[in-house]
């Protein structure tokens, strides 16, 4: 086993929340800093039970539960993290149709990012690090537009039709998914500019003391100018949790700061240090965010430490 | 639980044998007996790996064993003999090409015939009872080029020249597996008619000391005109074996009076009764042939005293 594994199992992380929210964004970029040949990336829209045009039939939402195979989803994560292979179904976004399924090997670390990874318990025992991605909604909106027009091939107001039109199911399936998870990321706009959607956004993770953070009192000492901010504060539950919030704004000799001590707190794994920034972004450029990057990080951060062993509270 | 089941998990039968061996008929058949709504229908076809245009291009059969799924469906088989659910995947012969999975549950018996069901040591760790079938060569030529007439849209030239080119595989992977079946069933034509392929075929069964056979010494105290015979032979591997002969031409009261006799043996299936006989054959007519229904009840009295639990040696 490599010097930087103590877990023999995968690793696997959980990236929920609603459409458009950025998950794919924020696995790609975690799977860059990981290794791609280290990465299995699984999208849990693949286990979606019905075509688009079966859910438009029945007056279903792709958000429902009853529209998922949630109980095969829960059989392939426990056989992933058991290191069995799967025979994982394709959803095609393009067109909307349920396609002929393909062979999947458990890597070292497993990144399972969708609508529903929380719903159940059984789902919620798979995971080894979740994260639930909550940005803002306008945000969310813009992104949403830009990504149907792009890759699903949808005009701007059936996306907002679409959002319209599962606003219902998200409140009452995707939301509720917030509280289970240990980091919950939020990007949205700086004060002076509400159309910002890229790499000027400010992001706020809350943490769950359901992991060990790190500990950035180092960072935190420069103060708060220093575009990076940890507070105590209640949740929108009303339980204790940690603020970290990132300026979008953080000057890049910071941000390298903040690179350099979350490194420095997990030396077994510096092997992977050059890959560090080889992100891409929303727009499918090189463009820096460091917000984004620093997200990324610190979820690689659990990840590491988890294949390390080092996560048990 | 019903009176007529001791165990709970579902019990699983293994038909496996060359292409056209009469497979799905014989599971047809003993789904009717059973009740289908009883019934789960499992074929391995559907764990092809790779299309037919992807296996021409590669130059493999759908006979070799690295064209086929094996994990996967080692995998599925323990899941469904488990009492889960599987995604299954789907090949549609008539296209050739894989398609979308289907939702899976299994029901109190699991029948599963394909080509390679016994492949592996874990395959064959799954079933309660193994059947191989292992049709006169010339017999199974003639029906495999009117199935694949009449449902895969191939002509007989092609029928032909396909199995052909499987030779090699078949004998390199399908025959040897033989050997692992409880049940050997061979069909073979008359000796006054070659040609035969329907009603009056003869049955030869050669029953392996792995399970406990039915006592037939009433029927076969009868004597040689019975229609029926059962003598030791060793089989082609040189092992001792009982071999049942049930001839084509088996009068009609005379099967009745074995098919009694079978029924009197499994008393705790007398609910099945009124559906013995309503087998569909292999050209898809009601015509009767005793030794198909009279396989088809020796291996459902397997099953049925496998769901009571009396199959322990």
């Amino acid at each position: 086993m490599p010097a930087h594994r103590a877990v023999e199992r995968p690793i696997i992380l959980g990236i929920v929340g609603d459409s458009a929210a950025g998950k794919t964004t924020l696995a790609a970029g975690i799977a860059t800093i990981l290794g791609p040949e280290r990465v299995t990336i699984l999208g849990t829209d693949d286990y979606h039970a019905a075509s688009r045009a079966e859910r438009a039939r029945q007056g279903i939402t792709a958000l429902d539960p009853a529209a998922n195979h949630i109980d095969i989803l829960e059989q392939h994560l426990r056989l992933l993290r058991d290191g069995q292979p799967i025979l994982k179904p394709v959803y095609d976004h393009s067109k909307g149709t349920l396609e002929r399924p393909i062979y999947l090997e458990p890597k070292d670390y497993i990144l399972v990012e969708g609508l529903l990874g929380y719903h159940s318990r059984a789902l919620r025992d798979c995971y080894d690090v979740k994260v639930f991605l909550d940005p803002d909604d306008r945000l969310r909106t813009r992104w949403k537009i830009k990504r149907d027009r792009a890759e699903r091939g949808y005009g701007a107001d059936a996306a907002l039709a679409e959002i319209e039109r599962r606003q219902k199911d998200a409140v009452a399936h995707i939301r509720p998914q917030r509280t289970f998870a240990d980091i919950v990321v939020r990007f949205f706009p700086p004060e002076d500019d509400s159309e910002e959607s890229g790499p000027r956004l400010n992001v706020r993770h809350t943490l769950r003391p359901t992991l060990p953070h790190p500990d950035l009192t180092p960072v935190l000492d420069a103060g708060g100018k220093s575009g990076f901010r940890l507070h105590l504060a209640r949740d929108i539950d009303g339980k204790p949790v940690d603020v970290l919030d990132i300026h979008g704004d953080i000057d890049a000799k910071r941000a390298k700061a903040v690179e350099d001590l979350l490194w420095s707190l997990i030396p077994e794994a510096h092997h992977l240090h050059a890959r560090l920034g080889q992100y891409i972004d929303e727009r499918n450029e090189r463009a820096m965010s460091h917000p984004l990057a620093l997200s990324e990080l610190l979820v690689t951060y659990h990840l590491v430490k988890a294949a390390l062993g080092h996560t048990v509270l």
